[in-house]
């Protein structure tokens, strides 16, 4: 059907070996957990990532939720509620006994306490904050004064740093002595005596020199630090771009304050993929383990948005009542031009509001794409243009009204090339998020255009 | 507008600092271009990173890529073919000098070569073979003898690995001894005398541990390997759910053949993400570098696709020309109906298919989504059948017409539900890609189904 078919999609194959849920081994917990036999589900949870584990609690129905996390007791771990879709972390920390909840939390990196408990209610977050330890809490709390969204909301807080002036020995001798070193780290970073960053080294460098090497000597090309302010979809994007494994966060006197590693990078990527896709759609936030009235409330002003956008459509109809009253076939063939017209610019669109979210749509290329979408709809509409002449030729009998569907035809095509891109562009100037609003603008265009290209020029050629 | 707007997408706002590739610099560049002055362009270029080049190249006109290009001379780098579109890579290829080609591609690991020649056509990909010295052709080769898209093609085929049974102090030494450590790495992987892998240890940990311990009491939990057949799209997802950083690659024997490090499952992820998000539009691949005729060749089949579901529709329209020519109002209003059911299914259907994506949506929950998707149909249907109502009996003074809509409204959202998530999950059983066909179905669904609704109840309910 699409040329491209040969290319199967390769993640429809669930791969069990890539991912460890598989629907027996689902089963299988959830017939242990009918007979309460928590041994057997221990021993079936044993293989499960903590991911895993937040994966099936989000598949599985609200009470077999509540009796497995009360079964699973104590073995809770904090990461599980860290992968954990927000929706659901309000309920699973309420089911969670108080001693089970503050020992899952307190192996928590600072970065992943923040992200846990960042949209959480206030008395949720204060059950959460309440089981840290006091430098902990500290360090939680400062997050959290940052922005949401931010390089510092999303920083781990623990940096591994030592002076410029040190030596490989001394990096390595540093290090072994060290009994908190993080769990996950790439880099050394060095800072001046004022604690700002000049530099880091990969501990692959380190572990491949010499001992009286200086560290300064083998610094990693291309040193970048964020903001705490910065964004942390700009975050997402500079590490994908530059291909980085991690970057120090500084604050406002440029001193090194936290660390930002590729694993929460691509975490934000992925969501703001997420985010985009959704957009595209005109769905709101919110996860499959939303209620129905939570996915009402999302969707509901989108719907409303494309009510309005059909009325204004069938005013233009309206214009035409006389017309199509005289001549039904309009009636039967309007709503091929629209939908043509409404499909080509989604396709146009996509293509514009990917290239702006990946900067690849700039001021230096945006009137040559311009150009190439509006021709590749004169030629696409051509080619329609030729199939549905002769479809109201056959259909209709009626050279003339095959005339009209088929310059109609080209008109609209060529009118959603130039809005699928100028409508994203001009929204992003003004500073709307493309994604969200440029559908609804781009249907109403090619609705509009289509309606009255063709009633109207009907009205003309064929009375 | 929708209600999420006070969460404005920070990604709009161009934050110069992050992105190295400014207007003002692009301006800049050219401009010495013009001029031929290379040494201002140079200086212009310097802090600019290969996938900065890479883009501008992408942006600038033709004529101006092949004398930049040009000017640029022997400092162009092989990283810059790697961030390079495919569409351009034999294009500037071809611009290139072979000696600048041939010392761009000497220093580039063996999959960015893989990643760079396995799409080119023969005389190209030779022309980069030919270049490589003997040892690092034949591993490149030994790559490209993988299918594509799998691990194997993925992998960089250069491992730091030891035996099981060495300490700290072994790793160290053997790293520091070593003159040819890989770029970029995270891990030493532990291999038994057969080379398979039993585990392997983060560089953090070799650093923080006393020369004396045994490698294998700090082994990494959760270790996992990948066969060279594993499907890219499935490596990508591993990473991202588990957080893993690097992982080896494994023959058919189990024996470690290569690595795959996180920046390329990062990619790939990106690059499924631009596919999802194409496919759901209709667009097959391209970017925006290609010319007018491949775009057209690219789209025209899902327009075509759409052709036929619009003229099935126009057939449902058909069957009521009597009724619609004694009621031209019908006409006005059915489009409202189709395309709020085609909006609706959009809604539903783009959850769906990112859920399967991520592997949210499964055989545990389908009927439980199914019935939300439902549910919220229902619900989204009633308050615009209620609005809809109203507006038939003002705009058109018909109480029985208000009905008619009203029902018809509420029907088609429903069934939008229904189809929204039933023909994505359908294809996927089937084994198509949901995100490349289920936009067809399901909007040929809500059409035929909202204008026969709406036409079926008028001719019911108002002769």
């Amino acid at each position: 059907m699409i040329d491209d078919n040969k290319e199967l999609h390769p993640e429809i194959e669930y791969a069990e070996d890539v991912y460890s849920l598989s629907a027996r081994r689902l089963s299988a917990i959830l017939f242990a957990l009918d007979r309460d036999d928590r041994d057997e589900m221990m021993v079936q949870m044993e293989p499960l990532h903590a991911a895993d584990i937040a994966d099936m609690l989000e598949q599985i129905n609200p009470n077999d939720r509540r009796r497995l996390i009360t079964l699973y007791g104590a073995d809770f771990d904090g990461d599980i509620l860290s992968e954990l879709d927000e929706g659901l972390r309000e309920e699973v920390i309420g089911v969670l006994h108080p001693s089970v909840l503050a020992g899952a939390v307190r192996d928590l990196e600072s970065d992943d306490v923040v992200d846990l408990v960042e949209d959480l209610e206030g008395d949720a977050q204060e059950a959460i904050l309440a089981t840290l330890e006091d430098a902990d809490r500290v360090a939680v709390e400062k997050s959290l004064a940052y922005p949401e969204f931010s390089a510092g909301r999303l920083m781990q807080s623990h940096v591994v740093k030592g002076p410029e002036h040190w030596l490989v020995g001394d990096a390595i001798d540093y290090m072994r002595r060290s009994d908190d070193l993080p769990e996950d780290f790439y880099h050394m970073v060095l800072v001046d005596p004022r604690m700002r960053a000049v530099g880091h080294v990969t501990l692959g460098k380190i572990l491949g020199a010499p001992r009286d090497q200086k560290l300064t000597d083998i610094l990693e090309p291309g040193f970048r630090t964020f903001s705490v302010e910065e964004s942390e979809s700009n975050v997402a994007y500079a590490f994908n771009q530059y291909h980085m494994i991690s970057a120090p966060v500084v604050d406002e006197h440029e001193r090194v304050v936290g660390v930002i590693t590729i694993d929460d990078a691509m975490n934000v990527l992925d969501e703001e993929h997420e985010e985009d896709i959704m957009r595209l759609a005109g769905v709101g936030e919110g996860s499959l383990a939303d209620k129905v009235i939570e996915t009402v409330r999302a969707r509901l002003p989108w719907l409303g948005v494309n009510l309005l956008t059909a009325i204004l459509a069938s005013m233009v109809i309206a214009q035409f009542e006389a017309t199509i009253s005289q001549f039904v076939a309009l009636a039967v063939l309007m709503p091929i031009v629209a939908s043509m017209g409404g499909n080509a610019g989604t396709q146009s669109l996509t293509v514009a509001v990917r290239a702006i979210a990946t900067r690849d749509l700039t001021g230096a290329n945006v009137w040559r794409v311009i150009r190439r979408e509006v021709l590749v709809g004169l030629a696409n509409g051509i080619v329609f243009a030729v199939i549905m002449g002769i479809v109201g030729v056959v259909w209709f009998g009626s050279p003339a009204l095959g005339l009209v569907i088929a310059t109609a035809m080209v008109i609209n095509l060529v009118i959603a090339g130039l809005a699928g891109v100028g409508v994203p562009v001009l929204l992003e100037k003004v500073g709307v998020d493309p994604a969200l609003a440029s559908g609804a603008f781009v249907t109403t265009v090619t609705d509009i255009v289509g309606f009255f290209a063709f009633l109207g020029l009907a009205a003309v050629v064929l009375f």
